[in-house]
């Protein structure tokens, strides 16, 4: 696939086209405030709560709004994706909502809760070795094989217009509740869900600062935008946040990542475990690890919130209850002012 | 204060004004559904998530309109509240917005969260013995001295037509999703929410069924509406469920409950810890023990789903991270299908 940065690149009528098919499919996901934890910080900190999301996360807008360009025909022999877990759940759901089957390839140390609930989704799950194993080729393999389509996890036109769909409805909130955003933090993999938010917010609060977080151990997109070029994790970089380790960003998402965004951020899995028990107490919401470091950035203050109005996105939540036991287990935890 | 049923209760009209007032101030909370619940259940189980309402439980709702309806000149003297804990930083957050001060009564034995918070939110607490004092002739004697209008937890007309927003809010929503109520379940203690709700949906969808869901130990709603007389409760009860321990109902609330419910239903405290890993799992929140009857309700089969569509309104989630970790930590928490 060629990629021409300026021509083939999602734009705000995609994403406008996306959120039409996405009505009424999707959950148009609350941003919250929290008075007690504003006052903490010295500003207004607001959290698209993306764990409210149709199974758990953003994924499911993305592989939405991807399934149904898929010409009909084709669309009914089914669909394929590869994924640690929540883009499983986005795309089996999806699926199911069209009607058609999908094969899903995860890790085999992928939390047991986002196995179980892509099975549950219906769909078929097969499991490799993220170590000898590579999914990409596997994906293909199946897809090949079968005559399914593949639904790429974020370096895909579509799904990308589709996960902007969030940060249109972020935009749109906070306009409506007469808060101007200084700045939006996004959880950052493949960066799908970034460069559709930095193309959304972009077009409608254009003098919004946008970053991009990560785990410090994949930090590729912090790299790759302080480089210009994009940069690749060695192998065995390690992080609890187990939705966030692709090693180098998307060939389309750093295309659009690259033009509009003003840096990136990384936290330490021990911030993001804090980020999650402070969600807990402010927020009552469950966010997974991933989930959880754009919040962890503006707690730790990478990030100022100050006298300023910054959002983030809180983009999954389906953590097993062992990690979130140990979460809560935590010095600080019962911290409430 | 004399009580004619038929003529000093709050009406449609009430609820309305109620919700222009809250307008910009109250979270307009998600009605939430799971696919993999409903697909268990046999049925659609739609969930309206007052924990995150602005101090994580309905209460502000109530506290907001009341304090908006006393007068300018006697407002800014300030108000006074007794409370177990929601209602506390109900009226605490509420009271702030108004720029004036609270004084809240509360039990030693609250949750260490709750007083926190309240205090956080700059009300002054006083506390006191649940098992010697009487928290309303506290109430009573320091609005006297101070001259603070007392802000009662339930049994008021604008609390009622306050809490009610959130029956007016989620009957909005199910039409919207296209889902007629069969039944809807309120989480009650003294009563107030629940009849708020049973006005705005009596109103909205006349067919639905109304059910109250209390602890088994504080089940007083429940023998009140089988009897058609108010019940009380022996001191000396227990229940985890710290939000919902009011003896007798309200006056004013048993006078609509009793012409509008189809019943009261009970659930152990096992059951209501159960809930709360079930919503941890499917719905990404944080419930606390009171908050969760409802949906325990349904969960138990107590309230059947199976070919139906089936509302309940998950009412708080200030809830301390020892309680939540213990609820993680049972059989079955980890089951996600």
């Amino acid at each position: 696939m060629a990629i021409s940065p300026n021509s083939d690149l999602p734009g705000m009528d995609d994403i406008r086209d996306a959120a039409e098919r996405l009505r009424g499919h999707a959950v148009e996901t609350p941003l919250l405030e929290s008075p007690l934890l504003n006052d903490k910080l010295g500003g207004r900190l607001l959290l698209k709560a993306e764990v409210l999301q149709r199974t758990g996360s953003f994924k499911f807008r993305g592989a939405f709004n991807r399934i149904s360009r898929i010409d009909a025909g084709i669309r009914e022999k089914g669909v394929v994706a590869f994924s640690s877990g929540n883009h499983a759940q986005g795309v089996a759901a999806a699926a199911r909502q069209h009607d058609i089957s999908a094969v899903i390839v995860m890790p085999s140390d992928a939390p047991a809760l986002k196995i179980a609930n892509t099975r549950a989704l219906g769909a078929e799950v097969v499991l490799y070795d993220r170590k000898t194993q590579s999914r990409e080729e596997l994906g293909e393999a199946i897809a090949g094989e079968r005559g399914l389509t593949l639904v790429r996890p974020y370096d895909d036109f579509h799904v990308i217009a589709g996960q902007g769909t969030a940060g249109l409805e972020l935009a749109m909130q906070a306009k409506a509740m007469g808060a101007p955003l200084d700045a939006v933090l996004v959880p950052v993999s493949g960066g799908g869900l970034m460069a559709g938010c930095a193309l959304a917010i972009g077009d409608l609060s254009p003098g919004t600062e946008m970053y991009a977080v990560e785990p410090k151990a994949y930090d590729d997109t912090a790299r790759s935008l302080a480089t210009g070029e994009r940069q690749r994790i060695a192998d065995g970089a390690h992080s609890i946040c187990d939705a966030l380790q692709v090693h180098t960003p998307g060939e389309l998402t750093f295309a659009i990542n690259a033009k509009r965004l003003s840096g990136g951020l990384t936290v330490t899995d021990e911030q993001a475990m804090t980020a999650m028990a402070e969600a807990f107490t402010y927020f009552k919401l469950v966010i997974e690890p991933g989930g959880a470091v754009a919040l962890a950035a503006v707690l730790t203050g990478a990030l100022p919130v100050r006298g300023r109005t910054v959002a983030v996105v809180a983009s999954g939540g389906n953590v097993d209850p062992d990690l979130f036991r140990s979460v809560l287990d935590r010095p600080g935890a019962e911290e409430a002012s």
